[in-house]
């Protein structure tokens, strides 16, 4: 059931029940445009044009720690999950909130609104709706994106590719160890800087396309495998901020995407994006050094249950 | 991100990770066709049509009881999701599904994916996509509907208009009391039954609409309160299935709505939809009992917060 109005006989108005959030801190963060073309306060959202949606779940303990600012469970929520309808070539346009929290507040869900609506507002985005219910903090964002004519899978890697990320790894991973620091509006993990400015240009230039969210490497693997095709990596500074470690923290929220542009002609149209490497016929990932030494890791990225 | 692919490095493949739960248990449920054209495996999935979309969240001990068979809790979700699409006057075509769990077992998933596809399949809806993550037991569940030419909002009830409801009310709460009983497919809380068949007539003949879930005392204000009227109740057994309680039980899945038909000529067209009162200018809402006295209820419906 999306927003609902405040029923006029108000026999709960003492009490700050689901409405009473919905109302005060949700529905203002709605507007109307012709996108989006029915206000808040009907069962569904309707979405005027063919779309691409995307689902993500947020847990606390989980996807954030338990003393995060409500505002950045707010911001990194919408970030994070609209990550994937730029994954497909695409701008999010507009998304809903399931919300389940145990014991709402007027400080929790201001803070989280206002974070929410902080990157709403940079990203001309639209709250269409959503749901509030009791239970341990769950943060469900369903994301919409408006369709091109092209659209990006992970299926369209060719041999002698090149392989792109749209900026540099580890960012995320630094910033989750160093959450609790002052300069949160730098903090990549905080507040993931999505890459929305290029993706225009990406679209037209790229085969293939994956967010770098579960960590370089998996995520890698799975335009791999989409593809049937394999890749070598070359690990250098110029794209990483930690080290090593990078390819598989995750938390990155680049683009990685396959083109036949070299790696001077693209940076030219995309100056953040970086050359990783090279896509090649044996179905096989492999990654070197600066030395062309071959590196081993024991995992490729995070999983939830393992 | 949706369902994912098995990386063919299967680094860890020994051990039951998010992808093999999805890749054995939720993409077999998934079909490509005209209005979903690509397949899973990708960041986003892609809607062919302008639609409508409604997102719900299911807690474990909250909506559905700690010992339910997963069956139910992958066919109740959907069909409960579902009802705010028919809400609307549309037809559910598909759904995200996003599921936290703390452990995943073969078991579990079994009986969760049978029960979410004997619904998909009884109705005609396929699953697009979504996620899956660690935490304690919710289902998200986000339904895409194609929008028609007229779509049924809550603001459109006209003063001295009739009331009707698709079905009878109190079959949910009856169902919940006797969830543990043997015969499951006639128990409406356990597998609630949408009005699917009805919906393209009740479309044509309505001036506004909700779905009863939260009760029908609270979700009939909602449509009084959007469109700036009030209503009388005329309760009587052809439409209560236990008695009073039966308008703020909630459960129910029936859609409420008014239309300018008299009983006599509505009832020929939906011959299950029921008679329960009239649209009046004054804005209150008043339910009278069959010998003609007013009734009074301590609350109008269910809140998870209150």
């Amino acid at each position: 059931m999306e927003w609902e109005q405040q029923a006029f006989l108000k026999d709960t108005h003492h009490k700050k029940n689901e409405e009473y959030f919905i109302e005060k801190y949700l529905k203002p963060l709605s507007k109307i445009n012709e996108s989006f073309p029915i206000s808040n306060g009907d069962d569904s959202s309707l979405v005027n044009f063919n779309s691409l949606i995307s689902v993500d779940s947020f847990v606390e303990g989980q996807h954030f720690p338990k003393d995060l600012d409500p505002f950045f469970i707010g911001y990194r929520s919408i970030a994070v999950a609209a990550s994937d309808i730029l994954a497909m070539g695409a701008r999010p346009e507009g998304c809903l909130l399931s919300i389940t929290i145990n014991k709402p507040s007027d400080k929790w869900f201001k803070e989280f609104s206002n974070g929410v609506n902080e990157f709403l507002e940079r990203h001309n985005m639209s709250l269409l709706g959503g749901d509030l219910t009791k239970g341990n903090l769950n943060i469900g964002v369903t994301v919409i994106g408006k369709t091109n004519d092209k659209i990006l899978k992970r299926d369209g890697a060719e041999v002698n590719e090149n392989i792109f990320i749209s900026g540099t790894l580890g960012r995320g991973y630094l910033g989750r160890l160093e959450y609790r620091q002052v300069d949160t509006n730098l903090n990549h993990y905080l507040m993931p800087k999505i890459p929305i400015h290029d993706i225009d240009i990406i679209r037209e230039v790229a085969s293939s396309c994956i967010d770098v969210s579960d960590g370089f490497l998996i995520d890698l693997k799975r335009i791999l495998t989409s593809s049937k095709v394999g890749a070598d990596i070359f690990l250098n500074k110029n794209f990483c901020t930690n080290g090593k470690e990078d390819l598989i923290c995750g938390d990155d929220y680049v683009l990685c995407f396959t083109s036949n542009l070299d790696e001077k002609d693209l940076t030219k149209m995309l100056p953040d994006s970086r050359f990783v490497g090279k896509i090649k016929k044996e179905q096989k990932l492999d990654v070197y050094d600066q030395n062309k030494n071959k590196l081993n890791f024991n995992k490729s990225g995070w999983d939830s249950f393992i």
